[in-house]
C-alpha cells in the first residue's frame, strides 16, 4: 500500500540484526555480535564524570542545543589522541558523529550518487555494504590475502569503474581479524591518490592489539586528502554513547558537516563531554588496559578451543587483535544452513556470506570473542565443533 | 578536487546556522534561533536522574549496544503520553530518534526517489527543506492561509504530483506560529489518503501553549496510516538530549528502523532513559507549566513592543503558542538585506525567503521569543523597528 523509496523497499534487516535479537536470551552462547565485554564498561567511571559535568556551569550547555561540528572539549581531545598515531589534524579536520556507522553513512551521502562504483574488501564489514545499498551504489569486491589488498586487482578496479570510494577495515579488520601490512597500506592509499578515489580507513579496533607489534595507520601514508580516517569510541569506552569521529580533508569534512545538519543537527552534548573528560583525565588507556588483558585471554581460550576440537577440514584466521575471528569450512558446506542446529543447542555465530558484496563466502563464519567468558567459549566452540563434524560425515 | 555526490555538492550550510554561529556573541540579542530557554532548562532533575541511572543496575545496558527502535521504558512512556492526546499506539508504532529532524530525514529516506514531488506549506519548516534537497526531491509548496492549507491548492496539486509525502507544521508551526483548524486537518487527512500520500504531522511546539484551546492532532483523523505523527522532547524536556520519536503504520516504522539500522544504529542509550524516567516521573507536566508561564511572558512582551515600536506598515502573526512570530514588512522591502544593519546593532534574526520552497517572502522575518528576556526583547524590537522605519523613509 506505501509507496517507499526504491532505495529501501527491498531492504529488510540485516541479518545480524535479527540474529542479535534471538541472542537477547541468557541461555544462549553468542558468537553473534561484535560487542564489548559487559564486565569491561567502565560504568563507575562514567557516572562519576557524568555527574561532574552535570553539577557544573556547563550543566545548561549539555541540554541546549549545540553545534553541528563538536563540542570543542572533544574535538581537542581528538586531535591529541591522533596525535599519538602521527595523525596531524586540526579542529577544521574532525566532525563528531553518532557511532562510526554514522560517519560511514555521511561519508556515502557527500560522495555517493546511484549507481556510482565503490570497492569493498572481499569480504568486508556488511553494516557498510548495507549503507552502500541505500545509497544505490554500485559495490565491488577487491581480492584479498593476508597482507591486505590485493594490488594488481585494486588496480584494475580503480581503472575499471573509477569509484568514488574504496571502503577497508585495515587492522583487525571485521570480520576476518587481519591486518593490512605497511606496504600495502602505503600503495594502496598511492593507488587511491592516482586515481581520484577517496579511501576510508575506518578503525574501530585498532587499539584493542594481544600479539605483534603496531602498525602505521594508512592516514599517515596520506599526502593530498585521500585517506578518510573514521574512529569510533565503541569499542575503547562504550558503545551505548555513540561518540565517533570523522577525520579527513577539510573540504570533506565540510560536505559531512552539511550532511550531519539534514541528519540529526549534532550529537547529544552530555555524551560528547563524558567522552572529551574520560580522555582528559586519562581514564583511556587505563580501562583499555585491562580490557585487552580480558580480551587477550579470551581470544586465547577461542583459540585453544577451536585447536582442541575443530576438525582439520577447518581453518580460522589467527588474529593479533580485534574482536573477530573468521572461520572457513569445507567449501561443500553452506554455514547459514547449520545455523539453525547451533541456535537449537544455544550458540550463535554470522554466516560469512553477509559479509560479501557478490554473495560469496557460504562456507564462512565469523565469531566474536570478547562477550563471552572462558567457560561459555569453551563450551559454545565444542557445540559448534560437533555440528560441523556431523555435517562433514552426512556428506 | 574531490568528486562529492550530486546531492551535496552544490549545498553550503544553512543561513540559520550560519546566522547562530554570529549569535553566540553574548552581547547579541538573537531572535534568530529557535531554542528553549537556558534558564528554564531542568537541570537539577535530570542530574538527579541521570544518576540515579548509572548508579542502578542497568548501568552496563546503558554503556552498551541496544536495540535500534529504542529502550522499552521509553517507548512505554511515549505510548502513555499519546494517549492523552487519543493517539492510540503500540511499540510496533514508535521508533525513537535522535532529534524530530532525524525522523524527517529518515522519512525522506523511506519515501522519496530523486524527481518525487514533496509537498511543503509555504513558508515551512527550513531544514525539512534542506533534508527534501539532499534527497533531491521536487519541493512543491502549497499555499496557507490562517486557519491551514488551502485545501483547493492542496487538491490540485496531490492531482497533479503526486507527491509521496505532504509535510505540515500545524500546530504553532514554524515559522508563522500559527495554527490549522479542526476542519482544516480532518480535510488534509481525507484528502491525502484519497491520493496515497503520506502526511507527516511534525509536532515539536504543540504542548506550548499560552492562550486558546486545543486543536486534536491531525494523526486522531487518521484512520488507514495515512499520517505519521513525529515530535521531540527538544523544546519541551532538553534539546541536548536529542530524543524524539515517530510514531505511524508499523510497516513505515519498519522501513524508518531499517533507515536508522543504517543511520546510526541507535540513540544514546542514557539520554534516551533520562527522558523515560522524566516522564515516569511526572516532571514533564510540572517543568513544562513553568516554561509555558515563562514563554507566555515573553511572547506577550514582543507582542507589546511590536504593537509599541513597528510602523503600521508592518504586520505580524499573534500566535496562541510556540516560540516563533512572522512578520511582514511592506511588499518592496527585503528582509535579507536589513540584517547587516540588523547585525550591526546586535539584534539577529532569520529573513523569511529561507522558509520558502520557491525563493518567496523576501518580506518577512522569523521572530523568536522563548530565548531573551524581558528586557532584551523591549530593546531588540526597538532596534528592529528603527532600521525598518530608516528603510520606508529610504524608499
Amino acid at each position: 500500500m506505501f509507496r517507499f523509496s526504491d532505495r529501501i523497499k527491498d531492504l529488510s534487516g540485516t541479518a545480524t540484526r535479527e540474529i542479535l535479537k534471538l541472542t537477547s536470551r541468557p541461555e544462549v552462547i553468542s558468537f553473534a555480535g561484535g560487542m564489548p565485554s559487559r564486565e569491561g564498561l567502565p560504568c563507575d567511571v562514567i557516572r562519576e564524570i557524568s555527574d561532574g559535568i552535570l553539577k557544573s556551569d556547563l550543566a545548561p550547555t549539555v541540554l541546549q542545543y549545540g553545534q553541528t561540528e563538536g563540542r570543542p572539549e572533544l574535538t581537542e581531545q581528538i586531535v591529541a589522541y591522533l596525535k599519538r598515531f602521527d595523525v596531524v589534524a586540526g579542529a577544521e579536520n574532525i566532525q563528531i558523529v553518532s557511532g562510526g556507522q554514522q560517519g560511514l553513512d555521511l561519508l556515502c551521502k557527500a560522495f555517493v550518487n546511484t549507481g556510482d562504483a565503490v570497492l569493498v574488501e572481499n569480504p568486508t564489514y556488511l553494516a557498510f555494504l548495507q549503507i552502500a545499498k541505500t545509497y544505490q551504489a554500485n559495490i565491488v569486491g577487491v581480492d584479498a590475502d593476508e597482507n591486505g589488498l590485493i594490488l594488481s586487482d585494486l588496480k584494475s578496479k580503480l581503472e575499471k569503474y573509477s569509484p568514488k570510494l574504496l571502503y577497508t577495515v585495515p587492522t583487525f579488520s571485521n570480520p576476518t581479524g587481519k591486518t593490512y601490512s605497511a606496504e600495502n597500506r602505503k600503495a594502496i592509499v598511492e593507488l587511491c591518490a592516482q586515481y581520484g578515489t577517496v579511501a576510508i580507513e575506518d578503525d574501530p579496533y585498532g587499539r584493542l592489539r594481544y600479539s605483534g607489534d603496531d602498525v602505521p595507520l594508512m592516514k599517515t601514508f596520506d599526502t593530498n586528502g585521500t585517506v578518510v580516517y573514521v574512529s569510533s569510541f565503541s569499542k575503547t569506552v562504550a558503545p551505548g554513547l555513540r561518540v565517533a569521529f570523522v577525520c579527513g580533508a577539510p573540504e570533506i569534512v565540510r560536505k559531512v558537516s552539511i550532511g550531519k545538519q539534514g541528519a540529526d543537527v549534532q550529537n547529544p552534548v552530555l555524551c560528547q563531554l563524558i567522552v572529551a573528560e574520560y580522555l582528559k583525565r586519562g581514564y583511556f588507556d587505563k580501562v583499555l588496559a585491562q580490557n585487552i588483558a580480558l580480551y587477550k585471554t579470551r581470544r586465547d581460550c577461542m583459540l585453544a578451543a577451536l585447536d582442541k576440537h575443530m576438525p582439520e577440514e577447518v581453518s580460522y584466521t589467527r588474529p593479533d587483535g580485534g574482536l573477530f575471528i573468521w572461520l572457513t569450512l569445507p567449501e561443500r558446506i553452506d554455514a547459514a544452513k547449520l545455523l539453525p542446529a547451533a541456535l537449537e543447542k544455544n550458540v550463535a555465530y554470522i554466516q560469512g556470506c553477509e559479509f560479501y558484496a557478490d554473495g560469496g563466502g557460504k562456507n564462512t563464519m565469523r565469531l566474536n570473542f570478547s562477550n563471552s567468558d572462558e567457560r561459555r567459549i569453551e563450551q559454545g566452540i565444542s557445540v559448534l565443533a560437533s555440528i560441523i563434524k556431523d555435517k562433514i560425515k552426512e556428506q
